[in-house]
């Protein structure tokens, strides 16, 4: 269930501050255009099957993007927390049916901005091209480096990097959501990470 | 070898003019920040360790990126062909030392944009930052889906997607890429190759 919430947005225009200026009308319109929700820890903000219909701005929480393959097993394709944004990229570009779930792992706080007012964002704040250019950018990186790893790193170096990547998040969730990240058994990340706090 | 040969700007100028519109001096602009350049096939682009100085729109040919793992096994991350952009891209907006190998798989005509000259195009031409935008997006997607289907596809989902996203060039190419393309063995796709045309 989402909830409407009183708007903070000091934490997204930190964030936009990081990469462009933004006068105050600017600022203004800015947050005209956002929704502040608020998503309950096990609540799903999308379904797969449904249309990505915004790009969300986490102020507060964990969301987790996933699938479910045939075999009714998850696989955690990112986890999402402060300062991030998320959706399904993919539906939200081409407002098609979803491939993946979205839901909470904590009670979440949420900014969220439709395809329709990134549009107008575009239009009237030219200067957004360049935010969401960086952020994109950081993204793909980050995807990037998640094949390379899949392939040519062992369970125990995704782990590290998984750690590296969100710093705190390992005692805030689940230890399954994270071997389903990892691509290993629940066993397995137990084994592993007691050998590794053995070293 | 890094050859320099005569530019042919018709490919990437129709390019851009899918996404955002030149007029005639915004286009000799960026014709001045191109450098054309041809890679013999077998030779490397961008070595592992060596920095990505430049963002590559392939003009004809193929382009590889791969990375090699401890036993000595090719991964083939992604393949490039006539109207791609191809980089290690962590590495070019980093300048730290690539993580892949980048060769050619033929004889291959590429325009070159530095970072120096790319940060001068978003300058003096800020629509470019709409247009790398929305590369950025597309190749983002693709990175997503690929993330998505090595986790969740079976080989023979993997193999069709493959034909689907880069068309006819199963038969430009050996074998022996695509199956690191796909994580499987060359053996394996020649089997579930057999298996698909026996359909």
């Amino acid at each position: 269930m989402i909830i409407f919430a009183a708007m903070d947005t000091d934490l997204i225009l930190q964030h936009v501050a990081q990469h462009i200026r933004l006068d105050e009308a600017e600022q203004t319109f800015f947050n005209s255009l956002l929704h502040p929700a608020t998503i309950r820890r096990k609540d799903h903000l999308l379904l797969q099957g449904n249309v990505s219909r915004h790009e969300s701005f986490i102020v507060k929480g964990c969301l987790r993007t996933y699938t479910v393959d045939d075999n009714g097993q998850d696989h955690v394709l990112m986890f999402g927390i402060e300062g991030w944004w998320i959706s399904d990229l993919y539906s939200f570009l081409t407002q098609m049916p979803a491939s993946c779930f979205i839901d909470a792992l904590e009670d979440t706080s949420l900014l969220q901005l439709s395809k329709p007012n990134l549009e107008k964002l575009y239009e009237k704040v030219p200067k957004f091209e360049r935010y969401f250019r960086l952020i994109l950018q950081n993204a793909f990186v980050a995807h990037q480096q998640r094949i390379n790893q899949s392939l040519s790193f062992t369970a125990g170096e995704r782990y590290l990097e998984f750690v590296r990547k969100y710093p705190g998040l390992e005692q805030r969730i689940a230890q399954k959501h994270i071997a389903a990240y990892l691509g290993i058994t629940p066993v397995f990340l137990s084994m592993l990470r007691r050998k590794l706090s053995g070293k």
